[in-house]
């Protein structure tokens, strides 16, 4: 009899679900459901208008996408309830609710539904920059510890701008939510019924640490008086590594879902980080890029130390016996997407339509003709500001080289370079610190798609790049710490990386650096360095003053 | 009986002619011829290829323009021969001739007919880059005061340049060609079958000035010992100011053309220079900035000062009684044709088809629902080098302040606006040594076509911009200059401010600066100016770099 484990990632716009073997990681099914209110960015449910930058999601639809998928899985696959030994989920994040105590979300009580506060505000929103910037700054004045392992800088898209968000704007609503909640621990409580935090969302998206907590009551109360007690109570919650269990399936769900009550659900996890587990990180000095509509570079590290610009630096945030840093590029395949949204020439158009290919595929292959260097164009790939190393929005995009005869896929091969430019700089950032990064691998939409991409990406970050053979990376990472959490005894494996190594199979293709596109990428990446830091360490800070003027104008 | 001027305006694919009365400047009859050889770019006639780069008229062209235009003016209009008092030429240039010592041009002998160096050599040829840095250095080196009316820099597309580009390629020509000329001065010879020079080619290409003649002997002789006696004996014969007479109408021609033999004929001038005769530039500090695939600006000064980056100065290069200033921007509507042909988005081409307007009038009016500023986008208008202030033809395109958002039609008006950027450092590199720019008058294609150009130019230039309303503005000038040359006593004007005062009229559109418009724009231009300086100056010369790893890997 098989033993299997069901992963599912809450993505932003859809959940996706598999199920797998736990022998060998072989995908029996999968499917995915498309959230009914997807994001919502105009209005709630109720005709309530938002203001803009306002991107939420509806609870409700976690709860149907659970009860569509779970079915599924097993009708398409023929697999028993029986078979099933764990069920695993991640959702993307900072995705934040508000709970009444017993864990209703508050838009779902009719006094709350109106009130935008209380709705599931996801990751892209970044109303809270003031809070952020608040936040940052009141830290750094106070010289706070904890401000180091975010890379100096706290995002507008986490826990505590948040919270303090809706303190300011609807202190009501603030009092009454007896508890904030990362949407993936929130997930987890329906699942099990016991309130439990996760390490992972704790740790990157709400300043937690496993040896300090959270900051401090003293902080807090500077920051505004109305947060104290923030963390202890609001907060509350026993914090779990992500390879432990959560609990067991609790009997009212499994009995909707249509599986056996008490099997192991893994704590929760965010999308990003749990695909480490189904890329098969288990080695310091491992990296994995997730390249996307934006790009998140994971690196698992022995030593805890600061480094420039990352979005955050954990013990077990990852993978158990690590520190697991985490760097970000807020815009990646988003670049390219802008190209070809807007400025797509006529004649490209109707080429890719004859062919009956993307307007992507089209632009790499023809960039894909041309050598390095050989566009004479270089970009800092700013087009929607920088997180990484600099961590800053106000920020915007450059390209230089520009000719009569510059074309578009010229363009286009400049801003995929530029993205390895701003990735190569992550890992010497890494680097500059003493940590190691050995080996590359990468997922991702972009990974999959795109081989110019990472032939580029190996040429430029001068590393081997892995592109693991897997469907799903983030339902299936869910799926291999379920496994784990599933423990031996259960019919699963005795610990995440036993789960890893059985599950997630070294199969894909890999990416060779070729020494004469290295040489002449060291020579552009000098010059990218260089003006990376002459616009965006405050030499010459026009950027910042064509937004200021663009504001004003709009 | 009316009195009639003839002005053909020589241009790089056709010729233009216009018929004017003496009295009003009324166009009583227009026309145009294109040449049948083109721009010679590939092979010669005789199926002889070109090395890339090279750009060749055929002489012939200009006997036949001559010999379709006169005729046809005459015919559509019904003037008799006896109606008409003068006629006017003028060239594009730099156009350098070789010619036998009695005019024939060495490329319509079969033994020269397959040599490149003799046949018409176009401004845009710019081959001899290497003569031009090697005259550059040398006249440095020697302190050869001449220089510095040249904004210390020696053009590769210049008479000089050319001239030892032949001697070094094909020494036997050189010496086979008994005289170098510009295709200026040729045309004139073949009217009036008299050699002349023209002050305005001769100061503008071929560093002639009034007061100190060619650049002498010595330094002829240190640059190349094969250019002994250039200056003396290849480009010998009297230079005319620009309002002279060159002579009357020789008898054969006359006849061909039917005309009278013995009206007079103007001195030869270039095309540029020409439409400050039409444009009425009378004063000095009157800036006439002539606008098309390129960009001219001429002003009158008072005083002989050097000026950073000018292509010239000649007292009475352009009109008597002042020092014409001449700068240049090599690449203008250029600039804007880049983004139309390279980058038109298929939705774009659709709607202008819809519309049944251009590509640029779409984009003209999408870019003018813009306000300054609001597309938070600053260009360095370089896209094929700075030959203004830098003169350095290896800088290349810069574009800044791009986002997720960013627009063709903000890309287009961030173009405009670099354009007018660097129109506008030009006028303060006038200012900055003491020469008034105190009016701008505007002709040339963009400025009848594109308003919304215009307005960003008085925006930027902080200047009213006057945009006459003629035709031909380069033969108008040519039948001005005609007018002036025939004298009172054969009907026509006593002097040339006198022909322009009555010929060039004053009507024409004029565009306003906005003071909040400009307020904007003095904000952006202090940018412009920084990066102009920062990427143009060797602080950073990260575009030379890309330009040297760009030629490496093409």
């Amino acid at each position: 009899m098989p033993k299997l484990t069901i992963g599912i990632d809450f993505g932003t716009l859809s959940a996706r679900a598999i199920l797998a073997d736990r022998a060998d990681g072989a995908v029996l099914a999968q499917c995915e459901f498309a959230y009914p209110h997807a994001v919502m960015e105009q209005a709630l449910p109720d005709g309530t208008r938002l203001p803009p930058g306002w991107a939420l999601h509806h609870p409700q639809d976690y709860l149907d996408a659970l009860a569509y998928t779970v079915p599924r899985l097993l009708a398409d696959s023929g697999a028993a309830p029986e078979d099933i030994i764990a069920l695993g989920t991640d959702v993307t994040g900072s995705t934040v609710m508000t709970l009444r105590a017993d864990g209703m979300p508050l838009c779902l009580l009719p006094a709350y539904r109106s009130r935008p506060h209380a709705w599931s505000r996801l990751w892209k929103q970044q109303t809270a920059q003031a809070q952020a910037d608040q936040i940052t700054s009141l830290a750094l004045e106070r010289g706070e510890p904890w401000l180091k392992r975010y890379g100096g800088k706290v995002s507008a898209t986490w826990m505590l701008p948040k919270a303090l968000e809706t303190l300011m704007e609807d202190p009501a609503l603030y009092q009454a939510a007896d508890l904030f909640a990362e949407a993936s621990d929130w997930v987890v409580w329906t699942l099990t019924g016991q309130r439990s935090r996760n390490a992972c969302a704790a740790a990157y998206k709400a300043l937690y640490s496993a040896q300090d907590g959270y900051p401090g009551e003293d902080f807090l109360k500077a920051l505004h008086p109305g947060l104290k007690g923030f963390h202890a109570q609001k907060l509350a919650g026993r914090v779990l590594s992500p390879f432990e269990s959560a609990g067991g399936l609790a009997e009212g769900i499994a009995e909707k879902l249509g599986l056996r009550a008490g099997i192991a659900v893994s704590a929760g996890m965010l999308d990003a980080h749990v695909c480490a587990a189904s890329a098969g990180l288990t080695r310091p000095g491992q990296m994995l890029s997730i390249l996307g509509t934006s790009g998140c570079h994971l690196l698992l590290g022995e030593e805890q130390v600061p480094v420039e610009g990352i979005c955050g630096a954990a013990p077990e945030g990852i993978l158990p016996g690590y520190i697991g840093y985490e760097a970000g590029q807020v815009c990646f395949g988003d670049h390219l997407a802008w190209l070809t949204t807007h400025l797509l020439p006529a004649e490209y158009k109707e080429e890719a339509a004859r062919l009956g290919i993307s307007a992507h595929e089209l632009l790499s292959r023809k960039a894909a003709v041309l050598r390095p260097g050989q566009s004479g164009l270089l970009a800092l790939d700013w087009w929607n500001g920088n997180r990484s190393m600099l961590n800053d929005a106000d920020l915007n995009g450059l390209l230089i080289g520009l000719t009569l005869h510059t074309k578009a896929e010229e363009i286009y091969r400049a801003l995929l370079e530029s993205l390895a430019f701003g990735a190569r700089l992550i890992t010497e950032g890494y680097r500059g610190q003493g940590l190691q990064v050995s080996s590359l691998r990468v997922t991702g939409g972009i990974s999959r798609k795109n081989p110019l991409a990472m032939q580029i990406y190996a040429d430029i970050l001068g590393l081997p790049v892995h592109v693991p053979a897997m469907q799903e990376g983030a339902a299936m990472g869910s799926a291999i710490l379920a496994a784990a959490a599933a423990g031996r005894d259960a019919g699963g494996h005795p610990d995440v990386y036993a789960a890893i190594k059985a599950m997630a199979p070294p199969a894909g293709q890999d990416y060779l650096p070729i020494p004469e596109h290295q040489a002449v990428y060291d020579r552009l990446f000098a010059q990218y360095r260089r003006l990376h830091d002459y616009f965006g360490r405050g030499e010459n800070d026009v950027m910042k003053l064509l937004n200021r003027i663009r504001l004003e104008n709009s």
